[in-house]
């Protein structure tokens, strides 16, 4: 770990610089796999799994069978789990559902806004070395309540041609309406193009590595909305004196094992807590089952220690970080400050597992300083709001005018001629 | 204008494709721009402004003496329009004001939503044929209403170094903080970096022309958040019987003259609306100013006969059009089953020009088919919703156990001890 003390605002920028994430090398690469899948469909897909996930698929779709058998393979307590989890993420997701009020502007001008789910996503869940079922209720929680009618998931299976029970557990209890075999790259052009397995989905959502990103990117510029560019996981914990060490090096222990290019960042006021910080580390780090992984991104991680914490909080704000942990006296006043993150933390009982698993609040968010622009999935990401407007007679005599004037200014007189037509009737 | 008579559905698909735009063929040309605008900030704009807007400048900032100047050159007339547009547009847009509430999932454990304004954002406005002064109230009318605290914007000058007035009053009065004399690619490039004249910003909004639209795209893989992917814009009008062939012909021809790649389709259920819009459109073109416009992109557009109401939609629904103007008899009841549309228009005296300029709804809205999973530009996309969670001591109490269990079964081992480290403490 990199301990900073009382760095000059000018050293900033530098200092919370992220790794970039360039997948520009990787466009031809993910190019030719995606025209493949749009060309071929899920011939195409099926010769990937074999290639990428080693697996020989007959079919892409999870039948029945397996979903009834995959229940019965997760275990009682992970079932209960699972349910509280998914209650919590849905009271708290259920509470953002839009109500538009109609307004009328001027008489006889009335405006709305209507929200509409997105009528078709995919969700992609990806393998590797954890099964992300907490990212499956993440993900088709808000879309369920937004009413998507329907909801796909695309997740790579093990060597065996078989998905994770838990993720289709998942799967199955937060509305997921079809899940297929696929991973990577294959995946992403299979929901955004269609198969004749795959619908083509409308808006791609989910995590993965450098290639999925890099495919998500592609697609999005033309065929296929996606939730948001994606980077490694990163905590900033902002503590003062009151924190307690053993809490705070657990929090940043937990996002250092996420990855090895995972960030941990400690802006503290306190030199006492930054000294004890360090020693829980080493003191917790030893028993950790992904102690190497932890290990590496720690060899990233920086403690600094700032003069006071309005300094700490324009820090947190430069930064930007997915998500916040604030262990202070005042939390409250503290949170109020801050304008730039993903998710926050407040108070000693409150890890960024929390909010991982269980807590209610959604864990898909933005990362690499991308919550200056960005906010993280909701259920707003799952709808449109289509705006409406009716004028009536009266409304576009009083208007109509104005129009008149600005659009011959644009020099758009079909425009203007569109108003004149319907106020000469009025005449 | 092309006539379609009860199209079979397998039809549907290829009837309604737009044309595709491709911006591959631009990348390296804009790449080139892009990079040079990063490593040499105000002089390669400077320069680019000399080859392609023709104009040498001696500063990019628009200076307090040239707002004040514009005020005076635009007229009494086109003031109290711009007023009155700006007035609506205020009045719905601050209906959009987001007000988070707090929902406790379990005893101890409260999650919220807080809207922060993106504190930094750039407008881009276009200048070709067309003073957009309407675009800058759309855009900067909902980023003042959010609260972001640098709203830039940047248009390209004249060949005498001067914006259109009517643009620098309109940026005046909706809070526009800055003005820059910028344009095309070499603007982008200022606002995703920053020079030593532009701040860099955090997202970019505006239409623009295919090399805008390539440089939006390219400065969103990584540098900027944009509003929405672009493309030519486009109407579609549902109408039936009841509906007036001279109000119907006008709004086709004010989609028309936009540009010779706009699109504009009549839906309709009666054989002679269709005939007299036909004559109509005939009429009404040829004493129009941009009459050569239209002209070519009627060509392109379509006069579609369909046999219920229900298809209709339906269609529309496939379409999925940025403008959709309803004028049958019950529109009400056909609005409820629009699910795919950018902004809706309602009832014979709601032409599309009523929210170009001054209903109140926002004219920044999705081309090309992206309505199925975009919306338009409203105070939404100035803003981020930055979630809150305080877990308290029974509240961890509560879900604990339930997250120790999930991060377990995820093996993330240290997610799971940033629970257990905390119960330990309350045993």
């Amino acid at each position: 770990m990199n301990i900073i003390t009382n760095p000059e605002r000018s050293a900033w920028k530098e200092m919370l610089k992220r790794p970039t994430l360039n997948t520009d090398i990787l466009r031809n690469t993910v190019s030719e796999v995606l025209n493949r899948i749009r060309m071929e469909g899920d011939k195409a897909v099926v010769e990937y799994e074999e290639k990428f996930d080693k697996v020989r698929l007959s079919s892409l779709a999870v039948t029945e069978k397996e979903f009834a058998e995959a229940e019965k393979e997760v275990s009682i307590e992970l079932k209960a789990a699972i349910m509280l989890a998914y209650n919590n993420i849905r009271t708290f997701h259920s509470s953002q559902k839009f109500e538009g009020k109609k307004v009328t502007t001027l008489p006889g001008v009335t405006c709305w806004q209507k929200a509409v789910a997105i009528e078709k996503v995919g969700l992609y869940i990806p393998g590797g070395t954890a099964p992300l079922f907490s990212t499956v209720l993440m993900l088709a929680t808000p879309a369920q309540i937004a009413g998507c009618k329907e909801i796909v998931l695309c997740t790579p299976p093990d060597r065996t041609g078989k998905i994770h029970p838990a993720i289709l557990y998942a799967a199955k209890i937060a509305g997921v309406s079809r899940v297929f075999k696929a991973g990577g790259v294959q995946a992403i052009g299979a929901m955004a193009y269609g198969t004749e397995s795959v619908p083509k989905v409308y808006k791609i959502f989910g995590p993965g590595n450098q290639y999925v990103t890099a495919a998500k990117q592609q697609v999005s510029l033309r065929d296929v909305a996606i939730d948001m560019p994606a980077g490694p996981s990163e905590v900033a914990v902002l503590a003062d004196e009151t924190a307690n060490p053993a809490f705070v090096a657990a929090d940043l222990l937990s996002q250092a094992e996420h990855g090895t290019d995972s960030q941990a960042i400690l802006i503290t006021t306190s030199q006492d807590l930054l000294q004890s910080v360090t020693e829980e580390v080493d003191r917790q780090l030893p028993s950790l089952f992904r102690k190497n992984i932890a290990e590496k991104s720690l060899a990233n991680s920086k403690l600094i220690l700032v003069k006071t914490i309005d300094e700490a909080i324009e820090m947190v704000n430069e930064y930007a970080p997915e998500h916040l942990i604030i262990e202070t006296k005042d939390y409250v006043n503290v949170a109020e400050k801050i304008v730039n993150a993903g998710s926050v933390f407040l108070g000693a009982y409150s890890p960024e597992s929390a909010g991982d698993y269980a807590s209610g609040t959604n864990h898909t968010l933005p990362t690499n300083g991308y919550a200056k622009a960005y906010s993280g999935v909701s259920v707003d990401s799952f709808i449109r709001k289509i705006t409406y407007q009716e004028v009536t007679a009266e409304g576009i005599a009083t208007i109509g005018p104005a129009i008149e004037v600005l659009a011959a200014n644009e020099y758009l007189d079909a425009h203007k001629n569109a108003v004149s037509v319907r106020l000469e009737t009025l005449k």
